[in-house]
């Protein structure tokens, strides 16, 4: 009996464009399938950096081009075309490696939301860069008109700003879930999610945010009682003192030496510091579950223990 | 025991851009949750002419903007991007209007590739105009490097033709039926369906065309052994001598009927016509099969009889 694994996938397993997005699901599909092929069921989770910014960009140059007809297009609403756009090249390369292994399984992307918090404090404080540079007029209109939080990039114009709010609870779960046990590959949570605040009876209503795809896979995982959370991104191993002299690639981390190191500084944040963070949340989430980190060629080494970096109590 | 059945929805329930497809759903959700109080299965298939004409328009522009970067994007992906923003409102206004009624129901959206056959005659004279206006120049670079087929729109420019084949099959159809099946209302075949080829080893490739989504609602509605197939429009019943003096409303059509008054020029292409061959065909797929063709307000009155056009043996 197999266990049940959501994966991650970082950005380098999807490209920043249409020709290399083709391209690198075919060798994430291998990879994936590998798992699946040990008896594995899979649900994956994947970013939608490059993806979302193409397509902020050309909802802003069609705004551009006809303003009086097409308004800017809300940020959740591009999270949604995301996952529609990552979701038909990564499901399809999937289903094609399982047929050419003669695996028989439905593959299905979900169009999945992702609730937030409208207290949580990273709204208070905006960081993540979205969607094409803008010159100042540009953006003092928006901030005018629809609120938008900008910031300049010197020298580079104006760009959005939004909050990375974390994750609360996965509003399409019972989907996902009803179609794990029906013996599918998932694809879920793309882009991290359509983040949405819960309103009034239950209701939802499109927030001006993006989700890491770290901690939403987390979440992912937690909500369908997973008993692996796999974040697969550029490396093999994490490491302390990267990129120093004295770098040590680590195999195992306690979710307390994991917080030590991040308190000091060890891992990048937006890059491995919320990849180990999503890790220790899971590990610590209920006995047994374990997280692992790892580079994409690499995951099926790793979870023959040859390679990677497994977080456990 | 409630029936099994597949709304075929137009462009009139969902609006041409934005704003008007988040009031349009409001309405639209209304109809269809009636039916699924009325205790039926409910799976919706609709279109996305202005949707998808807007996201081509939009990524037209991002590829005039820096054609180094960005090459032009495949329809079939623009599809794929458009079932990801249609479904997304479609979904969350049903969900809600659940939700007001106090009905516990997963609703989905599972991203649809449909097949369609190289050798449709639909190949050999694309008619369908999609995406912006070009200029000569433009038009004529995209006949030489990614083989379009345009057409000159007498004073308004050049404009990409594609062809409109009739759907096969359903690659998720088993993804679908195992969501009916676990209570869910699944929002599938979006703008007929992202087109697709099979290939060698069952494997798929984007279809630079578009389904109409009748006929798509149609192969879903056999697919999943549907009673009733329900085409959704801006008229409460079929005509004929539509529009003129002695225009006659139908309550009743045999296939036998309905191929006669379509012979005879009855019904309009591109509008009515498609309509009445999705309803005979699936009227005469199966004994028993009924098609019914309404406006959506009057979708629960037509289900009782007061109103709509039954097409059946």
């Amino acid at each position: 009996m197999g266990a049940r694994i959501v994966i991650a996938l970082g950005g380098n397993a999807l490209g920043t464009n249409l020709p290399e997005q083709y391209k690198a699901v075919k060798v994430t599909a291998k990879a994936i399938v590998d798992l699946i092929e040990q008896g594995h069921e899979v649900v994956i989770a994947h970013g939608n950096g490059p993806q979302v910014g193409m397509i902020q960009n050309a909802m802003t140059e069609l705004t551009r081009s006809d303003p009086k007809k097409y308004i800017p297009c809300p940020l959740s609403v591009c999270v949604a075309m995301s996952q529609g756009y990552i979701g038909y090249d990564l499901q399809n390369e999937i289903r094609e490696e399982l047929l050419d292994r003669g695996m028989d399984r439905g593959v299905a992307t979900v169009l999945t939301q992702v609730e937030v918090d409208p207290a949580d404090p990273a709204f208070l404080n905006p960081t993540k860069p979205i969607g094409a540079f803008m010159t100042k007029e540009e953006a003092e209109q928006l901030v005018k008109e629809r609120d938008y939080q900008v910031i300049e990039d010197a020298g580079r114009g104006y760009r959005r700003v939004v909050a990375s709010p974390r994750p609360i609870s996965i509003i399409e779960i019972k989907t996902i879930q009803s179609l794990v046990e029906n013996n599918h590959v998932v694809v879920a949570c793309g882009g991290g999610g359509i983040p949405v605040f819960r309103t009034e009876g239950n209701h939802l209503k499109g927030a001006a945010a993006v989700i890491d795809k770290d901690f939403a896979a987390e979440c992912l995982a937690e909500s369908l009682n997973a008993d692996l959370l796999i974040i697969l991104t550029a490396v093999e191993k994490v490491a302390i003192h990267f990129g120093t002299p004295t770098q040590e690639w680590l195999s195992h981390l306690s979710p307390a030496e994991a917080r030590r190191y991040a308190e000091s500084g060890e891992f990048a944040p937006g890059s491995m510091l919320p990849k180990v963070q999503a890790a220790v949340k899971f590990a610590e989430s209920r006995s047994g579950r374990k997280a692992l980190i790892t580079q994409l060629e690499k995951a099926g080494d790793a979870m023959k223990g040859k390679t990677g970096t497994v977080i456990s109590i």
